[in-house]
């Protein structure tokens, strides 16, 4: 058995990883820690974990820590940063949630959050965790950069389309939809129900901090620089991602379904629907599979791209647990597969 | 293996019946059928099952359902009546999830249902599903009455007062509200997003079906005649029953938290919270788990339970497979151990 | 024109009279405050205004709100009692939305709130504002105070019951759910969307405090004393409540549905449905209307009253204006009449 | 007082048109006809006018609806056409809702309504109801064709940019989200509750019938031909659209926000936002206002637009009543000025 650690575990992420190591065959949790609820029981703030995860929350002790064999970080950016190089030295494997290391530039990192990173030298390191792109790199690594929700979409959606340079590198624009719970479990006016609830709006149209990772992403893909313009959107519902593509086609005669199918072939975790199909998020709920339809409309030179996923899960937490089965050299869907509740 | 089979698994019931068994470890879906569907994929009418239901659609044949050790009936009402006989007699075990087996007195179903019974002798046989009352009659039995997803949640909240005689029998008020998905997957116009979000309002409040099961249920408990007001509400969720439950005490300095602790001590499927406690219909969301409260507000005569459950699991397909556990003699949990996603 | 200002501006039921009033054609909004937001304009921080309400929020200065003819307090429980003096010494009247004024008892209320009554002899003075009941009061008051969301729908339903006398006065139930608005606009996990949505719970079982108010008013209309059972729930919509109330009838024989109609007879603002009708809290959503509807379920011995309101219009702001139309002698539909948007 | 009609009137836009008229102080709803609920009366079907609208609903009686001084078809595609020519000859004049009379090219017309249209020579005749564009000519037109609601939100927020000729013609994109009103009041699977709350998904992206009227009227606005991608999505929420609009920029340094303030400066139901807004569909529910806001994200060459409104009011039935209003030499705002209720 694993023996897993999650720092910060009173947030989505946090409850998510908890849910997701309760069921995984090969891993257990052994510790959830947080300053704020430490000697809480976690099933007392997260009734829905009644029966199933009997841990009390613990201070974030770095020696009871080492004791685990990977440690999740879900915590607010700029703390993995501080704790994981310790971790790292006990020989404890670590995979961030945060955004502490998804950027391989500091000074890009430091433009969009804020802050001065600590550790430069783990930033270069640290593996970027989307496994249909680094599975080899993921494999040996003992930091691994958990990708952003947004990010995660948007990069499975281009991917195809860039590596076989098929699109104007400079054309391309991400109409994205999050559910609410993407901006996490804290006090918030804009995000109570009154206010969320039959309302839909776009938001960070001036710059979202997935803008940069997601380009990071994008132009390592296929040698072309890309220009990418970000429209995330807010959309009254709890979980799901829904990213629209839109690229403009050098060809536009392409078998671009057949391009899409033969790319993912392979993937467990990525599914590309058969054509005309209208992905929708509510299938992919609780989930950590992404799923992908393409379009060509009305026999332009548009394509358009849909991907949908489960922001907490493949976009979070899931994906941070096909990681560790990575790392940890065990099949990849363990403890990731089963189905969407329907409806 | 235990192989099993669907009738009629278009609807919601049916496909909550085929995501369960995808994951069961002990038993194998090899059949689902439904007369408009034959032919088509499962999994493109419901994609929510990509990759984990590889099944098409077939006629309801009955020397085929026959090979199967149990056959689910998830039809309409007055369907299973007409084809139980045959399979039961073919060896194959049944668990309806309709209501034709539920109420033993023909003359009350004939009344309730608006049409004869055509099976009177399997109406005495059949076992009404409700595990922690039942248990050892579903082990032995090869046809079983799955409760109503309101009666579950209002039998299982007021049983340990009737079974202990504490409340006035004549005083029983189940004012109860369920999901959207309670209504089933039918084309409808008071079911459309449109008309039910944002809309709360009661139902059948001058009789509703699920009242003679009930009261059916209630009496047999206790040995006293016992009234019930029930009022049903509509709540713009998708899924999840919220039961609350008043009766006159007899007594009003009994150990009330305790009763219910001990009534309940050994099931699997019921958590009775700390005392204080508000259970939420989200904490129990896609799990077979019914979490119950009690409280006598202000030091009064009267006590209110709290009751809550997935109408689709605990009030529909996870306690039909949960009778199929008891009925092949396997752990009652097989299947069903997993917590509600959080949020 | 009736000049107006409200003090405290920034929540859902100062928003809310912001809108009415701005459509009033016999009343003008001259003064909005806010401590936190002076300076700023009110269509910034509201933008649905942008257009109706140029106004910029001013600081609550004394001297200024007496200007106005009537101010509206949405402050705050607590606030109110401060300041009220001052403005009716000069000569203004106030009509207050927060529950400073609503107890008639400084005991109880202290009890309650959890603080002295800094005010008690207006305790005394201040008229409750429920015109179905003190219509005649109200208009020759200087300071009334505008009843809870809660207690106008439940006292509504069981006044023309006290009043007559048809029921165990020992025996009454509010089982009553409500719209997360009630909850108001402020920084708060459990009212997030994600922790909203999709989930069902009661709330306050063991004591709420709009409990002492609904007993108190009951207690007024039928010279008995009542004993309530109140359990309040959280329905997954922003507005509306909908209380189911229960009460054992003295005699079963009585034609409800006419008692029901007789006494709101002339009512502007109270509907009494149609018999079997079940009303919606979606037909009153934005306006100052209680619908009501009664039945005798079974012909048993319970009678059951399903009311809905707007809790922010009936159940506050409305119901605040309809109180102003009163105490300023214009027709009392005054700036009110409009129907709901549908769907 | 302008006598109105409304035929068809059971569906959202018909229920819309009634409440607006209701309120409207120079028009009179005199008819309201429905072929299935003749008899009935309006608002049993919809309890939300009780009180407001007391017409019992007759079946489409030429003659009688020939009295009205204009009638209003809420019909489904394919009425309209059959009907209005009567009509206008006794001279009646005709806001149609449905697509009849939308598109000038009766080729274009069958070629995505399935139908040979009846009425080719009303089809040249009839004017496009938007009256940011054709205000003059609705003023002395007697059949209006009112927009759709994705064209009424895409049109506002494309227009600045293709009068002044500001963007590359070929390079438009329209990611529209719609609530799910938009489906219409009908009975349908997809757009129960439980398949539409908590997921999002796009629709028709390979061919949508609003994409031939959005054509025809950018087409009309520049002089150029434009070439359009439309992507709809449906939201779960019930009102409200909100496009996001995307082109690319000849010269980004213009001052974007200045074109569009300029354009919409006279236009009492277009509100031009001010920089760096973000607006919400919630702050225009139940209104006739379409809130736009723009954007040149990064100092890139791509202008994004956000246009927000009520797809039930400005993208239908308060269009109809602007446009009467027009027609009627009224000012415009009539029964048409108040704000949002919030939230």
């Amino acid at each position: 058995m694993i023996k897993t650690g999650i720092v910060g575990a009173t947030g989505y992420t946090g409850v998510e990883l908890m849910r997701l190591l309760s069921v995984h065959p090969e891993a257990e949790l052994v510790m959830a820690t947080s300053r704020s609820e430490q000697g809480r029981k976690v099933s007392e703030l997260f009734p829905s974990l009644r029966g199933e995860v009997e841990l009390v929350y613990s201070e974030p002790d770095l020696k009871k820590l080492s004791s685990c064999d990977v440690v999740f970080f879900a915590t607010p950016n700029g703390t993995a940063m501080q704790r994981v190089p310790a971790l790292l030295e006990n020989g404890t494997k670590v995979i961030d949630l945060s955004a502490d290391f998804r950027l391989s530039d500091p000074d890009v990192w430091e433009k969009w959050y804020g802050q001065k990173h600590s550790s430069e030298v783990l930033l270069k390191e640290a593996v970027y965790g989307l496994p249909e792109i680094n599975r080899d790199r993921i494999k040996s690594s003992r930091l691994v950069a958990n990708p952003g929700c947004y990010p995660t979409a948007v990069q499975l959606g281009f991917i195809p389309l860039l590596e076989k340079r098929l699109v104007d590198p400079g054309s391309l624009i991400a109409d994205a939809k999050s559910g609410v719970s993407g901006a996490g479990r804290k006090k918030s006016i804009p995000h109570l129900y009154s206010e969320t609830s039959e309302s839909f709006s776009a938001y960070g149209v001036s710059g979202h901090r997935h803008l940069p990772e997601i380009l990071q992403g994008l132009n390592a893909v296929g040698d072309e620089i890309v220009d990418l313009v970000f429209v995330p959107h807010l959309v009254p519902m709890i979980r799901g991602i829904h990213a629209t593509l839109y690229a403009r086609l050098h060809d536009n005669s392409i078998d671009i379904q057949k391009i899409y199918e033969e790319r993912y072939n392979n993937e467990p975790f990525v599914d590309v629907m058969p054509e005309g199909s209208l992905p929708d998020t509510s299938t992919v709920r609780g989930t950590n599979i992404c799923r992908l339809a393409c379009y060509i409309p009305q026999g332009g030179n548009t394509v358009v791209v849909l991907a949908v996923e489960d922001n907490l899960v493949k976009g979070a937490a899931g994906q941070a647990i096909q990681n560790m089965n990575i790392m940890f050299d065990i099949a990849e869907e363990t403890g990731l597969s089963y189905s969407a509740a329907c409806p």
